[in-house]
């Protein structure tokens, strides 16, 4: 076998590797008995310890080496060989870096330090986690220390590549900046309006009338059931294998409807996305997605801009009324389109609306990357942490349960996350401005159920280049615009102005 | 680390690989969507490719011998050391007696071969299936030829041991031949008696309903939800993890509620004994279950000593018309007792009567042994199959879809494995006995649904014994009597008495 060739069977074999965890892991999730806990925590940490291990293989090193010898390989840099080897590259030295030593560390510190957070969490004590997450912020600085490149300018970035290819403090300040202040002055011209109710999530559903109506859209978003599944998880997420076999969760509580929804169509997104990358490059790495951020962009496209828009509603309803008849009988599209949009400071960031969501990210950037420069000490979290949800979002954080320990992402070592969550919602807006450019009658098309024309855009727009291209240059090549707050805050200020008469 | 610990350390990783296939391969028929069939099959080859390999490394072979020379490890053959160190010597002189290219060459034909037995037993088409049974063979042989040991006295008794560790054909004939000299002439006066009606496996029941019941009989029998699962499944299984995480399956059709009830007694059985393997050994060659025959025996004594008995009926009968009201306000006790109990000769196995049953076994027991023995060509089955369903059972054999080719062991390369469900059943009978005169009221403890004590005898006297003794020492352990047919055909006399008028 050739160099290239050799490489691609090693990528497959450790993607294979990854594709089992991926089922153990919705396995846990979803059906796994409790009995299961310590035998699911052994084999998980078994097939990723095995997949580490022949991620940083020397051959991997050679076969790359020679492949770079070889101008055929990398002639059209879009090719699925081209892009193979670009991935497979900034993998193998991204992990090679990174000294086995450090890497048991982390994983033993962060896999001792999510119990110790959610017994924290749970005791509202962050005494409890401090030690655990001073351990972490400094075991992150030592990582950042050995993955920075001649680009980084601080310890985020180099934490961040990981998550999202070259994003860079700099550049999301140069974006956050601007959109903090516009979202600061929208929020204050919704909280002068008067607060619509909401007729919608105060009504009591059935868990499985809520699922038979969310499936039903997944079902009629395109999502395809002969490739994927719908369970129930306490934690919604997307995960099983791109293309062939997708596994989405939701969750239900009695009066809480528009989350299940919202949950649904969130994971859907996602779960589009997966099915929709190319098969024929299954387990390489040009088949995979293209960073976190442009994932994100897919489910808050269709949980934001489609699942609340007026469009929307105008079909939801009547098949809402038919598949849970009887309660809501009172309600029109307009109470629905009303109740999706209500913006309510809160302290939750997973339970926050489309307006406030960014304020939370922006809160933990720029917390998470005090911590790693070290201008903020981890005792002095909290702190920090309550003046800003006081200055930004005009509340006040009564423990650190609801406050600076309510997200799991820092306990599991995970920082440079957050800012793509914001990403997706800023690469969402501005894929559908296109996608409502491109197709005139998009939103009288929702209005009637037909989310087909839409997808296909996706499809052959977004889905079907796999890790081609990264997301700064996919916003680029798809809206012939570099990424901007511009269609986010568009966006909110039409879909609010109806709601809060602004 | 000595080489006991290496050893152990080794054995724990391949049964760990191998719980990882246990839960894909529950996934698969329970809730994988199509999509997924060809992903799964190359996760599941990856992972039992890679115990193959990891199971025939020299260095076993080594440490085997160096524990070897360390008298303390095996001074008591009883201790968990000696146990493991006899099943892991048992494991690597087979597998490494076997030449790579023999595993490989019967992978691939046995993989073809299950598709071909699909299609084949579709199209009724013997000739499709052929030419894939010839080469089994062919290979089966030589793969005897590879494991034939001084005690064999011909090719099926290499295969078997793969099964159940020592079986010989000759004591199968020794067992077998009278056993079926007096199951004909209890059938023959069987069938001489009228009929009883069926008032049971008549009625439709609704598959919630059904599994409603099942669900609450396997959990009063005693199963642990806390540490497993009951789904639904084509055929029915019992999967998953020893001790910690039992996944089991039953199925359900309308009128056929008594099925649905056996396979989850049955399955229930096998679960229970999965669940009561000694913790302390999870995962080491120890805690496994003591071979087939064994298992079956958990199985059909649940299923048939417990499930299809008066007292069983005398509790059941009031709790089944609780949950499934309306349906069968009519009968008795008496009647699902009897329902549970009509013997009727049939063409299908796994749809056979408690007494028939056996008789489809000593067939199977018969051609496979004449096959591999070069007795009986493969072109020449199905004639002697139907000859033996006449001669046996005094039934015409319409065609080979319901004839030779209804089993999948066959297509699978197992060939050798049939007698263990009958050794389940006799040792079931002879277990059974022995718990009847240990726990005296056993009877009326049943007809109040107390099965606590009886499970409990079960797990003292075999489950807690893991891998420790094997199927014969295990009987004359437990009952004071080698292996005798004689339980068996006293539980089938008295089971039948009342239902029959014998």
């Amino acid at each position: 076998m050739k160099p290239y060739e050799q490489l691609i069977e090693h990528a497959r074999e450790i993607a294979t590797i990854q594709s089992i965890g991926s089922i153990l892991g919705w396995d846990q999730e979803t059906m796994m008995p409790d009995g299961g806990v310590a035998m699911r925590g052994h084999q998980l940490s078994y097939l990723a310890k095995t997949a580490h291990e022949k991620s940083i293989r020397p051959c991997i090193g050679q076969w790359l080496d020679a492949c770079g010898t070889d101008s055929q390989l990398t002639a059209d840099p879009q090719s699925v060989s081209a892009t193979n080897l670009r991935e497979l590259r900034h993998n193998y030295d991204r992990a090679t870096r990174l000294p086995t030593q450090l890497v048991e560390e982390l994983a033993k510190v962060t896999s001792t330090a999510r119990h110790a957070w959610a017994e924290a969490r749970k005791n509202k004590s962050f005494e409890q986690f401090k030690p655990h997450l001073e351990k972490i912020v400094t075991l992150l600085r030592e990582k950042a220390r050995c993955l920075t490149m001649p680009e980084h300018d601080e310890p985020w970035d180099a934490l961040a590549d990981g998550f999202e290819r070259g994003l860079l403090a700099r550049d999301v300040v140069a974006v956050f900046d601007p959109l903090r202040e516009s979202l600061v002055d929208l929020l204050g011209r919704v909280r002068q309006a008067p607060q619509p109710e909401d007729r919608f999530n105060t009504v009591d559903v059935p868990g499985d009338q809520q699922l038979a109506f969310v499936r039903f859209v997944a079902e009629r978003l395109g999502f395809d059931f002969s490739r994927g599944r719908l369970d129930l998880s306490t934690h919604p997420f997307c995960g099983g294998i791109p293309g062939v076999d997708v596994r989405m969760t939701t969750r239900h509580a009695a009066n809480m409807m528009g989350d299940c929804l919202g949950s649904t169509m969130h994971e859907t997104g996602h779960g589009l996305y997966n099915q929709g990358l190319p098969e024929q490059t299954l387990l390489e790495p040009a088949g995979s997605h293209a960073g976190l951020s442009i994932h994100e962009s897919q489910s808050r496209l269709w949980e934001n801009m489609i699942g609340r828009s007026r469009a929307f509603w105008t079909w939801a309803e009547p098949e809402l009324k038919r598949i849970v008849p009887g309660r809501f009988d009172e309600l029109t599209a307009q109470d629905f389109y009303v109740a999706s949009n209500r913006v309510e400071p809160s302290l939750i960031r997973v339970e926050a609306d489309e307006l406030t969501y960014n304020l939370h990210i922006m809160i933990r950037f720029d917390l998470e990357r005090a911590m790693l420069k070290g201008d903020l000490s981890v005792a002095d979290l909290p702190g920090a942490w309550n003046e800003r949800y006081r200055s930004d979002l005009g509340l006040k954080v009564p423990d650190d349960a609801v406050g600076c320990m309510q997200d799991i992402h820092w306990s599991m070592g995970s920082m440079g996350y957050f800012p793509t969550y914001t990403y997706g919602n800023l690469l969402a807006a501005q894929f559908f401005e296109k996608a409502c450019r491109d197709i005139p009658d998009l939103s009288e098309q929702v209005a009637t159920g037909l989310f087909t024309p839409l997808l296909s855009w996706l499809r052959a727009n977004i889905h079907v280049h796999g890790a081609r291209y990264r997301a700064a240059e996919l916003c680029q090549r798809v809206t012939d615009q570099p990424l901007s707050a511009e269609p986010l805050l568009r966006h909110l200020e039409s879909r609010l102005a109806p709601v809060y008469g602004l």
